[in-house]
């Protein structure tokens, strides 16, 4: 086809996808360009614009490292993340909801043995945690992984930290023991910005909206037979719950934190300092269950 | 707003725009969200192919470089490139129409003489061009800058050839003389793939489609009071100018590319070998024309 103009484009690329194998692939593509060049036509997009979004990608892929994701990041805060897991990750009645993951996983988090301080000398208020995992049924889920990670007291994660290099800190890979429980002893998250040295903070700067997350842990648990869960803990009280920059807060994902005058911590150790203790309860779905609200027929 | 699904993202993102300074990309950001949130929900877009495409765009920023824009030639291989031009480039009669500009222009072209031989040493049949640059009455436009670029015998640039480093070939940055000319020799154009080594190769792939864009040089040509016009010479009976992948194919662009046998060239070379002749006029528009079919009001 020769002399497209702004109409003919679309079914032109439309007629492209005929030798597509995957009919999946071609109802992605086909969905995707549409919308993509829906979006062009309703704004009038220009050629400054245009090559402003190219610049745009351009420097978001090239802010991408081992410990960085910006594409996770501009996902998030655009609402795809938020929208993804909710399409997706709809959960029987009494098991633990799914919330976004971040950009700030890595896989290489240190192993942690029970009662272990996986906050590693991160700053912050003393904080012990004992999270229960448990099936629909109110099983113990013995050996289930969990993968912690959380940001300091500056509102840091261990990877923004140029200066510990590829050691790891508030964070760690644990399994729970045979009561279907992991005990550790970290630091009280806070809330804090997401990082706006790259493209995703002058997005956020250009359309007026600020970085804050409200302060959380996360969590990322599997174990065999139930659907991997991938959420949050948060902290009750926290000023940007309902304004949290990546859409992911869930009334039921607020956890039970209690603070405590220095004296003696759950696991025994004297604190002469103010801490706090949270226990939390996570329900996996069965894997089966966690299929069902995927593609309708 | 906490607890968001599928339907309440949208609406809580858009809100988020409400302190948004400037009324332009409010306007590109609420349509650009809009659409994207709605890709997701028609396809019911799963986590692995989220994951997938987060991938797939961190893959493509990281291909970019300096002599590589894998985002244009994502663009462009999806469409939006040709739709950009088509809803910006409209011309008035008589002008040369407009088409991609591609992602293997430079900035550091070598200037060139009226007469050079701008292939440097790239392979390919000798093709000698003259294109006379001129109003839309007809009157030549003297110092006018005329960018050229183009594929080597190969098909290939010579970004694309490691072996050459920073040296460049079959490119010149020339200046229209006074009668409104330049006169080069270079190489006839041959048809070629658009790169595949990259994410955007392993896109064509899967989809089915072919890399393949019919011969063609390159011009940007600028001159004050004259709307810019970046635009390609496509060569007549190319076997790909109904399915170039770009979309870029424009009838009133395609030149008259003469063959002939061995003898005495334009130039008053002696030719020892078949040889070709373009002789091809842009017309270019006024630069206020050019912006009429901007944006509607």
């Amino acid at each position: 086809m020769r002399n497209i103009n702004e109409h003919t484009i679309t079914p032109a690329f439309l007629e492209r996808l005929a030798r597509c194998q995957s009919s999946r692939l071609k109802e992605i593509m086909s969905s995707l360009v549409e919308h993509l060049h829906d979006f062009a036509r309703e704004v009038r997009l220009t050629e400054a614009e245009w090559l402003a979004g190219i610049e745009f990608l351009t420097a978001t892929g090239q802010k991408c490292s081992d410990t960085r994701q910006e594409f996770i990041l501009l996902s998030d805060t655009l609402g795809l993340s938020m929208l993804t897991v909710a399409l997706n990750q709809g959960k029987p009645a009494g098991a633990t909801e799914a919330t976004v993951f971040g950009p700030f996983h890595v896989l290489d988090a240190p192993p942690a043995e029970q009662g272990a301080d996986i906050a590693r000398g991160a700053p912050g208020e003393p904080l012990f945690v004992q999270a229960r995992v448990r099936s629909l049924a109110g099983a113990p889920i013995a050996g289930a992984e969990v993968d912690i990670w959380q940001a300091d007291d500056d509102g840091l994660y261990d990877v923004q930290r140029p200066e510990l290099g590829s050691a790891r800190r508030a964070r760690a890979l644990m399994h729970t023991d045979s009561a279907g429980s992991v005990r550790f002893r970290t630091i009280a998250p806070t809330a804090y910005p997401v990082p706006t040295d790259g493209p995703v903070g002058q997005m956020l700067l250009a359309t007026g909206r600020h970085p804050w997350r409200p302060a959380h842990i996360h969590f990322m648990i599997r174990a065999a037979g139930f659907a991997p869960l991938i959420t949050h803990i948060f902290v009750d009280g926290d000023k940007y719950l309902d304004s949290d920059v990546v859409f992911g807060v869930r009334s039921s994902l607020i956890g039970n934190f209690v603070r405590h005058a220095a004296g003696t911590a759950p696991d025994g150790t004297r604190m002469t300092q103010p801490f706090q203790v949270l226990q939390q309860d996570f329900v996996l779905a069965p894997l089966a269950a966690s299929l069902l609200p995927a593609r309708a027929a």
